[in-house]
């Protein structure tokens, strides 16, 4: 079993150099709401969810995005109303938000 | 499949309080070398090996420590010696270093 039954990394990625990353686009406030969110809903813990800071994740072209291991889902999101449906149906019931998912052809 | 057939994760947490991190006991210099080590071998890549950046993972007192994925395995790590295993035997090869697994009690 995993330690965590979901770990979920936001990449949160600064480039000071006018290159496009996901710090530009809002990725810093929905890790926040979803960490926030992860907590309200009792999830949070060993056995449970955590919501994880990261580094670039290197899918820069589909920022910002998130990853749910160990599913290895990925998610590209827009705004809060986004992130909460990736609490409620996969963080909490494992269903994966499809509409969400990010190609497998969208890389850096 | 997996975006990144393993998808490793460092913790490189710095406290500014005086607690303990996984920054004050080389995580940066495990990080930088495993990053190195698998460019070299040719692993890195899409399909391959992400070498990433993590905030805190919330085991620190087994830190340091990173997280391999989707494999969910836990490692805690002294010196270089013990990245290269890694890299050598579980990134590359698929066959965890048990010898350096994290036990599952080891938590924050």
């Amino acid at each position: 079993m995993s330690y965590f039954q979901r770990h979920i990394f936001f990449c949160l990625n600064q480039r000071d150099n006018g290159e496009n990353c996901c710090a530009q686009h809002g990725a810093q406030a929905a890790f926040d709401h979803c960490k926030a969110s992860v907590k309200a809903a009792g999830l949070a813990g060993v056995g449970g969810v955590r919501v994880n800071k990261a580094g670039c994740l290197d899918r820069c072209a589909g920022g910002p995005v998130a990853v749910v291991y160990p599913d290895a889902v990925w998610y590209s999101f827009v705004d809060n109303s986004d992130i909460d449906e990736i609490v409620d149906s996969h963080l909490k019931n494992g269903q994966v938000v499809e509409r969400l998912v990010l190609p497998d052809s969208v890389g850096r």
